[in-house]
């Protein structure tokens, strides 16, 4: 919802000062709106767009060079009136002429009309143009009917690239025609936005269900569905699309397309990516060529859930234009005064193969594992079992640790370790598959849980399997001396990594004790199961003693100074951790 | 909430899958995360910045030519680990060693910390930096344990230019060092983002209150807060920052900043733009000179609802670093390669009364009012009280009109409504206050009306009030039969404009029937008031007559086809508003 304004009934006036306030360099302010910062060469078109306000980056956001000569700007989801229309465009007109274009919306086609009549009557010759670009709003039949959305970029751009390159007024219309007329969108939303003031959405859908064909006013959709996933949403809007093509076009394939993936304003940036992911497959799979693709936040309507595909099916008229270079506050395209090697203007293409580049997190093929001994092979074997257990008992208390950790962290360490250690046991497998021994399975575990947990948690769990794989090598019997001594380095090495001792209140105050105990026992002589249980008890008993009332260490962690009433997340993992552990030795015994 | 992905945990993979398919003119997929996709000149330092996903334009936006030269890219809010920056790290090194920067939090520390010692262990010359902005997380004297926000970007921005400037790693170092040690962020939240997969929010607000002192992976804040004005927002986050300058500096007085107000994800576009009015004029009035604000979505966190402020403090070599071109997937800045005259690079200043600049929407200031005759000033009084009857029950019942035209339009009818009839009686005050005739009182009304109120029914309603304004003039007393001719050209007007007649289910509906009456009655010699009485009773029933099931017309509203159940919005205030226009000519009798 809209929170932050002060009168709601002057939201949009205050929005329109914040916004030149921010963006002088480029705008400067007019009755009814605004204009460019910089003088239009004499006897240029000036395209001046406009609508209601709370649709940014439209439309004052798209002015600039290579974009819009103005924008009037109304109120929040209301027209400009014909007056404000009028001041704008008499301030941007250079001599050329004058295109209004705006999206189409009754309101909007009335007034825009009115201004152009009455800059008609005033000598300044003046063309409207409406874009029309929501497929779901009217049929094929009916598409003079259509709402304008997230199409306005494209078709004001190619206007806009026209007039700059001084073309004349009835041609740049042409361009907008034809830019229109092949310019197509189709959305989805999951629910709509609250005006400064109002309290409750415009509109609301339920929970797991979303509506089809949205509207960026809080127009109800044409149907609603069940929440897909982002692919079957990629799927639905690209499907749809390609069904109504230009009717000069017998199929997609082979053809150019601009693509947009827009985000109506809290879908946000990562979720339109791995949407995008797909579109550009299907697209690809399709044979249409995808040209500049732009996916983020274009047209929206404040923070409504929802996003929107558009295609402009290209010519080589319309590519030249798409490409050509602009620079507003909120779209900025082009060469840079210095250009370098990445500005080679190549066309990007998409093609299935190529646009779903697999990134390959998983980093290089795994190398093969160094000889082991027989001994160290079957003590391999152990390992594993030990891993397994860990990524088990993980699994089944990754809520709890989650919730532990929300207490003064961010809550995410269940998360983090059910990650790692599910990684390191597929890791150790694989490598114990290979023949590794002890110490290979325990490094590969090593860097799997580092890779895939990330955060503090990721980093000193991979320090402990790397220490004691360093320790148990890959040669000798693993004897519980050479176990607690692996151990004891373990903690060595958290200690330096993180920065803790004990007494600060994190794992540190478990594992300490816990190596200690551990190497305690074994020098008794107790056998390495015997050993670990002892130690895991004290483990257990230290958890406990994370969970009160002093502050403790680490960096960046400045909030933790609290009572937790909770034993602390990492500490509370490790003696879990000690004692599944503990049991996976029992059946390996 | 995070509601489209695939598989939750390939939620980060996949989105940075997409990221890369679109936007491979900067940047090429290399194992852990992206490297520019031109070449870096031989011997530059490379900028390796990183942490985890969901903060885009963090990190992975931000790679290009004048920003950074690789990102590693982590999971879900957790840091990349060693291998995955070492990897982004080597494919970004150009001979000129690494510098690696992320934001203050234990587990990017670590692992940011591990992979330089790795590329030092290779022989690349490798530093880190860790920004450290965010003032709440920490005192003053532990400014190390800070956390990074969203100063991330002028830090890195900072150092990234002065390697593309050729500069050794160490003098790239000390930029980033220099440049950290003068940035403060400070920011507000009113709810937490919910990561994909899960089935609540990180943090929740309870309704009208604020955290303050955000963090950007739903960390608690360090105080709670009622919620404010975006005025007093906008004071807190100046007034916060300006008590902690940086120590060289005596006073905020004279000085420069790079200001960024970073919206977190679902505080929207126009929001920031209200709020950054009021932080521009704070600004000013102590003294600060603004340079290049940027007001939008630098690092979010999902669909978090917040907002921060950041000041840089600069010098000139700072400044310089901050204004020098950039040009990434989200962060573009600088000339274009044909530079225009809006390309000068003056500094944008804010001294208070320049940075508010009130956006003349009134329009320009109201001219005299042509002469009127005594008996049309009489009938102006009358025409004012009409006015103000209007704008009352327009006011009453704009909550009902508001959810009448929900039904099949978007909801704004009472708002629009309200606006107008208010902005009308305001003029028509004013005009009458300056001896306005009843025409001029009527047509100052009109304008006023579509200016305020902009969409379809402010130009209706302007159309209507100029048609009566033009019929009455300066001169004549206006009898009931002029009156009625001046609805009749009200009604002629407003088809016109809009495009609809009777039985469309629209004002039309309501209008021709009223005009039709009203001119029976006067014909048949009915005073004034009785005529207007049989008239308005017509109106009523002509607009309950709208709510059934035909389709109506009009431009862009396909999704009418529908029962209704209620009358049309306009029709059905236009029917209230004859009646209480009744109501003041009887009073005016």
């Amino acid at each position: 919802m809209t929170r932050l304004f002060n009168d709601p009934a002057a939201f949009a006036d205050e929005a329109l000062e914040g916004f030149t306030a921010a963006h002088r360099r480029w705008v400067r302010p007019v009755t009814g709106g605004v204009v460019r910062a910089g003088a239009t060469p004499a006897g240029q078109v000036a395209v001046v767009i406009g609508g209601g306000s709370g649709h940014y980056p439209a439309f004052s956001g798209l002015v600039g060079r290579g974009l819009a000569h103005g924008a009037a700007v109304g109120n929040v989801f209301a027209s400009p009136s014909a007056r404000q229309i009028h001041s704008v465009a008499a301030a941007a007109h250079a001599g050329g002429g004058v295109l209004l274009m705006y999206g189409n919306y009754a309101g909007d086609v009335l007034h825009f009309g009115q201004a152009a009549e009455r800059l008609a009557a005033e000598g300044i010759e003046t063309r409207t143009f409406a874009v029309a670009d929501d497929i779901s709003s009217a049929g094929p039949d009916e598409s003079a009917k259509r709402r304008g959305i997230a199409g306005d970029l494209p078709v004001f751009k190619a206007a806009a690239a026209a007039a700059e390159q001084g073309l004349p007024l009835e041609e740049v219309l042409r361009v907008a025609e034809r830019a229109g007329g092949r310019t197509r969108s189709f959305g989805i939303a999951f629910s709509g936005c609250t005006l400064p003031g109002a309290d409750h959405p415009l509109f609301t859908v339920p929970e797991a269900r979303m509506a089809v064909g949205l509207g960026i006013h809080g127009e109800p959709g044409i149907g609603e569905e069940p929440l897909p996933t982002a692919d079957e949403a990629a799927r639905l809007l690209v499907e749809t699309l390609l069904k109504e093509l230009p009717q000069d076009l017998t199929g997609p394939a082979g053809q150019r397309a601009a693509v947009i993936l827009n985000g109506l304003g809290s879908v946000k940036y990562e979720e339109l990516f791995v949407v995008y992911r797909k579109v550009a497959a299907l697209l690809g799979e399709a044979g249409v060529e995808i040209v500049d693709p732009e996916v983020g936040e274009l047209v929206t309507s404040f923070d409504m859930a929802g996003v929107s595909l558009t295609l402009t099916w290209l010519d080589d008229r319309l590519e030249e234009l798409w490409r050509a270079p602009a620079d507003a506050p909120a779209y900025r395209k082009g060469a840079l005064d210095t250009p370098g090697p990445d500005q080679d203007g190549e066309p990007v293409t998409a093609d299935g193969q190529d646009t779903a580049v697999p990134v390959d997190n998983a980093g290089p093929a795994t190398p093969a594992v160094p000889a082991a001994s027989d001994a160290s092979r079957r003590a391999a074997a152990t390992v594993l079992a030990a891993l397994d257990a860990v990524a088990r008992v993980v699994d089944s208390h990754a809520d709890e640790l989650g919730r532990i950790d929300a207490v003064a962290g961010d809550g995410d360490h269940g998360i983090g370790m059910r990650r790692g250690s599910t990684a390191a046991h597929r890791a150790a497998a694989e490598a114990h598959r290979l023949g590794a021994g002890a110490g290979t399975v325990l490094s590969r575990a090593a860097d799997a849980w580092a890779d895939k947990a990330g955060g503090t948690s990721g980093a000193l769990w991979g320090s402990i399997l790397r220490a004691l794989g360093t320790a148990l090598g890959d040669q000798d019997t693993p004897d519980a001396r050479r176990v607690a001594g692996g151990v004891t380095e373990a903690s060595a090495a958290v200690r330096a990594l993180g920065g803790a001792e004990v007494g600060d209140k994190t794992m540190v105050d478990v594992l300490v004790p816990f190596a200690d105990a551990l190497a305690a026992a074994t020098a008794e002589g107790l056998p390495l199961t015997g050993a670990w249980d002892r130690a895991a008890t004290t483990a257990t008993a230290a958890a406990a003693g994370t969970a009160d009332l002093l502050p403790r260490k680490g960096r960046a962690r400045p909030h933790a100074e609290k009572s937790l009433g909770t034993p602390d997340a990492g500490a509370h993992s490790l003696a879990l951790i000690t004692r599944a552990v503990h049991g996976a030795l029992l059946d390996h015994h």
